[in-house]
């Protein structure tokens, strides 16, 4: 059985489960048109001709993980193990395949296919967020990382009964700042980084692409919404859709030519949901403080840290310099 | 120039700094006997025939690292970058040879080695605490990591002028708890963990070693003074060392046979210097309320980790019970 374990000296979360139940992937890939019997039953689809489910025809689908962390027919319970706290791990694991095309990368994806992908993104957090068991929703994108046994394009989500505890640190942070300043720390930083331009990679009318001022990891890249709004399904709208595509196809094609395809991970911050039945010691209020964002770590695998401290040997300034310089180079638009 | 760079949305710290500092690794180890003109000079060392500083005939050394992370001679210097902060990187970066034998491991160290350098890591944390701009030490020991350039057995000390940040969470957790049970957690972990046993790995007279209950790595040990103190540096007692020493030789050969010599990172926790000047925004009071400790924590480059929150596929009751019975055969003893 899986439980969702708290330590009591750093208030974190670890998900403790029994090892091996991922089931062997065969020659066939199980995520390529005409291969979606390997898969279980799809969640949700886009097809053109609108095909019958799981056959082939679609350009995005979301199935739900084999052997996922969190499951969506468990009881929520919290219970106490002496003085330390367990919940059981209530939620959801989703696969989002990107894409029909097997050989398709983040880097070459074309940005009408991206658009998909964002779409089918706010619409799985929106029919998520009616589940009042689950309190937060996170979506990663993992690219070439190490051990990963399939290589078709592929985001996971992750709905969970508690708030993640990156996301707790930023909606802590966002609101301390904003009960000081009365100003969103977000709105500040585009405000900051767009006036002095050293850290800013791209920017388009309505998104900002920057290596943040303390990056973690070297050509780290944070997309930044200028409109203040802290929910991404919520404050998607077709033009804005447009433009983020073409903003992180141009960042994952320049990362590619400039760092010779990296691995790396993109994460998307939307706010947790904000009618969640609330656990003891859980947020109970909506985070309007805080501003949703697309985080992207290249080389999560190779960062050093001391003590929860990183250290990054390449200055964001820097970064920035030669994402943009390669950014603004013909040819880092995608063949198709 | 390095900077100590503040991430707004996350109250988290990063060492900014330029690349490729580090002097290249000759033929020679640096670190043996004879080659002490390999390294710059040496800050400590144990010597049975009081020999000359920077000669062999030392059984352990400590030395300033050649490109450190932190410096000794900079100004602390804290100030605003616009919305921003930063400050300099002013602390140490030290280097414990942890034995003249260049093929020793932490498994096949001597208890006597060890209680040599458990003394040696006191020394220096009493020495640097000095130093009223450090306000935070920690002292890591990371065996067979990937890409590590030198093998001959070394522990690394850090001094800061700011709280890590994982010490900071900790702080802060045995803060609350104390302030509302009016007991540290610590000691209630260890009154609960010995009473229940399944996740013990060993007692002794001073200590017990525990896989935590919420273990972020498989077979993840912390080994708790059952005496109540904050700093390391205080409590340690000729019989309690040569206790520690027995015990943490004991898990290292154990881990060594049981899953055949993995990676690993030691960290050796202690309350922040509690007489430094403290900066805005930093910890002001005494942390009575901490118990210092040692953690273990096996392949940390292998953990998972979704939003922050860890997956351990080898539940700690399981993982404490294969250490017991391995620690419990004969053989474990080095053979020296």
């Amino acid at each position: 059985m899986s439980d969702l374990r708290k330590d009591p000296t750093r208030g974190q979360w670890v998900l403790v489960r029994p090892s091996g139940g991922s089931p062997p992937v065969g020659q066939a890939c199980p995520f390529c048109p005409g291969n979606e019997g390997l898969t279980p039953p799809e969640i949700s689809a886009y097809r053109k001709d609108d095909g019958a489910s799981d056959g082939p025809g679609w350009s995005v689908r979301v199935i739900p993980e084999a052997d996922p962390y969190f499951r969506i027919e468990l009881d929520l319970a919290r219970e106490g193990v002496g003085m330390y706290d367990k919940i059981s791990p209530r939620g959801a694991t989703e696969l989002i395949v990107e894409s029909p095309r097997h050989e398709d990368t983040p880097a070459t994806m074309l940005n009408a296919q991206w658009e998909q992908v964002l779409w089918m993104y706010a619409e799985r957090i929106r029919d998520l967020k009616r589940d009042l068991a689950i309190r937060d929703i996170l979506i990663t994108r993992r690219h070439r990382q190490p051990g990963s046994r399939i290589t078709h394009p592929y985001s996971r989500l992750i709905a969970i009964p508690i708030i993640f505890d990156e996301v707790r640190r930023k909606l802590t942070e966002a609101r301390e700042y904003f009960q000081y300043k009365r100003r969103c720390v977000y709105c500040d930083i585009i405000r900051q980084e767009t006036a002095d331009e050293a850290r800013v990679i791209w920017e388009t009318p309505h998104f900002v692409a920057l290596v943040p001022y303390a990056a973690r990891a070297p050509h780290e890249a944070w997309i930044l919404p200028r409109q203040h709004a802290c929910s991404y399904e919520e404050a998607l709208t077709p033009a804005s859709v447009a433009d983020l595509a073409s903003l992180l196809g141009g960042y994952f094609r320049t990362l590619a030519r400039v760092l010779g395809d990296p691995s790396f991970e993109m994460t998307l911050n939307t706010a947790p949901n904000r009618n969640a039945k609330v656990l003891p010691g859980e947020w109970a209020t909506v985070a309007d403080d805080y501003h949703w964002h697309i985080e992207v770590t290249p080389q999560l695998e190779r960062l050093t840290r001391v003590g929860g401290i990183y250290v990054n040997e390449t200055p964001p300034e820097e970064a920035a310099r030669r994402l943009r310089e390669a950014w603004s180079q013909p040819g880092h638009q995608p063949e198709r």
